[in-house]
């Protein structure tokens, strides 16, 4: 159904969806962004909206799409700075199951079937238990591939074959994981969703991506402080503090006696946490 | 039984086997190769055997031990001339299990349940088929470990599914080979062993491993010859010339022809081959 606008002049006219979204390429946006904004506008008009207002609010919403999309940026370089080794990867991906309810342990040695195996992160809720295996590439021109996705299932085959022939054991083995902070090639994908095998990378899957897992909870890791130095993250990883809420919901004298990062580094970590986790309590 | 060899001076007196092994020891052998002489020496002493001429016999044979050690040697390092990609090694796994009766296609595309896998070698006996991931390293520190024979294993799984889903196949996939030319892990040892995977590396199984098979079938690689050079190697692997007895088992002409190496490198080449694959010609 056409919508009515009042133009500049006072005028009638009907709402032009192709004329707001040039006029918002224009201004820099991705066709994409463009059509989105377009669309959420369409939902806001009344037959009382002056084009002008309109191009206000588009405006507005276009500083807010280029914000999440540098703050996409800055979480994804975030990721790339938990490197060179996959340790703290490893560590950020049991902080982020934590936030899902799991009770975690990194690096444990279980024994399989056939041989004993060190896991990544082994995650427990409940009776379930999942196996995840963390592929961390510094590089992101490194996708993991399907070899890959081939011996996380021996492997979790093999432990879900060592527990149940185990009698003491009262778990369920839920599912092997496979994560990683790159892409996976297709057969990966492929093989992966043929025997069962869950594998959570940068953009699959698309609604449990690790990318929207960290937007949706805001699972920031504390890679993206900007006064972050190797020093202070060391010291954070090994006192278990992995994210940027972390430390925002911590007091400031509480962070630096927790961490045993000194006072003046602590408060500047502590404000961009904050200003990251609570981006409106300045305004409120 | 003490045996009796007659000394310089011409008196009797009991042979000595660890004066034997002291002896050879001080002339360069280890210990080991030292026990294996005195012991062959053994066998052959009469009792009209003088000492001068049983020292004279293990030190011939000492000689015997180090060209053999020399020779080991000298296929290590030309199985790692083989590199530094791993193709020529699978032509050259291909090319022994050829002389074991397989029918060999190297780098075949099958379609698994999953996915389709590009196999390293393929090898049909009978209705026979294995399915062989060859693991070069170029380094001789890198061993092959766990997580090669776990990819290895799904990956047959996944062939042998498919093959067993499909209704017009007849043949059946009697097991999954991993053969690398470096050492194997324990516990890459240990989980093929348990679930079935055959490995074949330098040294492992000690009865059929690749330096025995090498040496037992005289399936001498031709990286072995000293005036191979990097363009011939090429033009042998592109004519499926892979052993040394390839060469010699050809007269020069034919070798040039069907090589298309010039007929003065092919003289050259085709005399190592020769010494090497019949070297008792010479005293004949």
């Amino acid at each position: 159904m056409a919508q009515t606008v009042i133009k500049a002049s006072g005028k009638l006219e009907e709402f032009d969806r192709n004329k707001l979204v040039n006029s918002l390429i224009r201004s820099g946006a991705t066709e994409d962004v463009a059509l989105e904004i377009a669309r959420n506008i369409e939902t806001r008009i009344t037959p009382s909206s002056h084009t002008r207002h309109i191009f206000k609010i588009a405006k507005k919403l276009l500083r807010q799409y280029s914000k999440v999309s540098d703050m996409r940026y800055s979480i994804k370089k975030a990721i790339y700075s938990l490197g060179p080794a996959g340790f703290q990867f490893e560590k950020y991906i049991a902080g982020i199951l934590r936030a899902y309810g799991y009770v975690t342990e990194v690096g444990k040695i279980i024994q399989g079937y056939c041989v004993s195996h060190e896991i990544d992160v082994f995650a427990k809720k409940e009776n379930y238990i999942i196996i995840v295996e963390c592929k961390y590439h510094s590089n992101p021109g490194n996708s993991t591939d399907v070899k890959t996705a081939l011996y996380v299932h021996s492997r979790f085959n093999d432990i879900k074959k060592g527990f149940e022939s185990s009698p003491e054991n009262h778990f369920t083995f839920q599912q092997g994981w496979l994560v990683t902070n790159t892409r996976c090639s297709v057969d990966a994908l492929r093989y992966a969703e043929c025997v069962g095998l869950k594998i959570v990378s940068w953009k699959y899957p698309e609604k449990e991506s690790l990318e929207k897992i960290i937007e949706t909870k805001k699972l920031y890791p504390v890679t993206i402080l900007s006064s972050i130095n190797k020093n202070a993250l060391e010291m954070l990883f090994r006192n278990d503090i992995v994210f940027a809420k972390d430390i925002a919901n911590m007091d400031e004298e509480t962070f630096s006696k927790k961490s045993g990062i000194d006072i003046h580094l602590a408060h500047l970590l502590k404000n961009e946490a904050d200003a990251l986790c609570f981006p409106n309590n300045k305004n409120q």
